[in-house]
């Protein structure tokens, strides 16, 4: 069986730390990468700040199959992300030969040296092309770097996932007409079965009114399936004991 | 001049990571911590894995002033955030003779030992009220811990708000009419200029329109004030004289 790749989403940006933007790179990232089966294990919001990006950078890289980072690729001082990956790698920051060409490409007479900053790189980065705007995302080894700003992440995004390894990965889900505690006994007794798979109880508000979902994943779609038709089968039988008040 | 506390958010759950669920805690938290003045400097979004939690709120703890946990302190097998925080802080988990009070009270007759599994927490823990569905999240030093369900988080931050200390804080934007690479030299002089102020540009796309606007930020009002309003002047004189082909 393919083991699923797991990756870890780095965001740069004071302005989600901040609450003035709500983040939707890591949903978007989060749910396309499971979509291939590559399974995100940790997600991290730091700020516009050299040292802490090429740090973070550094462990995250080391730890995970594939690093996908967001944010301050743009001209702007607060845009370090370039330098900052350059520096976690250390190699220097320089002009990209082929990144300059798009630029001059793309801008035309209104290039300047101020958006050819956007093609200053890591050494050696391979580009992710940018059909929006322009300037291109880029990667060193495992560490794929995309702009902050939603609508070009997801643009550019179908060119990372053809580059990582995919493999498949199932999750099911159905509701629970149950209250948790009702039924986390026979969680319990699930988890205990189906070691390979994954099971999760979600419980949300809705107008006033509780539900609950179950969740059941895996990468063996055997086992998910099994498990799911266990813990349903299970759950649906003490439902049925509670309502004859046994 | 009174100093802002830095806090970190560490949200953990599958259901975040997997794409499943979209946070909404990491940014409710961000908005409400910047309104009284205690700046988020970095969010982390984790597995329901007992370990790694233990970790992390370890790691936290030390570097931040204040650490919100939300998640995983329900009743089910995959909430295992109680225990996670009191291997952190080395003390038992055990049941809290108020939280199980307070257990009583709420559910009465339909109380049960899985229901009391809630009422397990870090040996000395502070309680955090539940105005909603009784369970207490709770606080051990500078960390606080929340469920995962939003309607809880907002109901509870309040009282978790009380014990910080609150600072002053400004942040201001306003729209800017250029393309970011035609007046990041601006911003360059600004950030000069304004050693203590946070200047930010992010520019976004809106049905195909793009358009920046620039923040400014700090915890000394007439510096952030000063700050913004000789920017608002540099960067429309930079559109006036680009207006007339200067």
């Amino acid at each position: 069986m393919m083991m699923n790749k797991q990756a870890a989403i780095l965001i740069v940006g004071n302005e989600i730390l901040s609450g003035r933007t709500r983040d939707k790179n890591a949903y978007f990232l989060a749910c396309a990468l499971k979509e291939i089966g590559v399974l995100v294990k940790r997600i991290v919001v730091i700020p516009d700040v050299i040292g802490q990006i090429a740090t973070e950078v550094n462990t995250l890289r080391h730890a995970f199959d594939y690093v996908i980072v967001c944010g301050g690729i743009g001209p702007t001082p607060d845009d370090v992300t370039r330098p900052a990956v350059a520096l976690a790698f250390g190699v220097p920051c320089e002009p990209h030969p082929e990144a300059v060409r798009i630029l001059h490409d793309y801008y035309k007479e209104r290039v300047s040296a101020r958006r050819l900053v956007m093609a200053e790189l890591p050494r050696a980065a391979a580009l992710i092309p940018n059909p929006n705007t322009g300037a291109p995302g880029f990667a060193v080894e495992n560490v794929f770097v995309l702009p902050g700003i939603p609508e070009l992440v997801e643009s550019m995004f179908a060119h990372v996932a053809a580059q990582l390894a995919h493999a498949p990965f199932v999750e099911l889900e159905f509701p629970v007409a149950l209250a948790e505690s009702e039924f986390a006994d026979v969680m319990d007794a699930a988890v205990a079965r189906f070691p390979a798979v994954e099971i999760g109880s979600y419980p949300s508000c809705s107008a006033g009114q509780w539900c609950c979902v179950l969740v059941v994943k895996g990468a063996d779609a055997a086992q998910v399936q099994a498990a799911k038709a266990w813990l349903h089968a299970a759950i649906t039988a003490r439902a049925e004991a509670m309502r004859e008040g046994h």
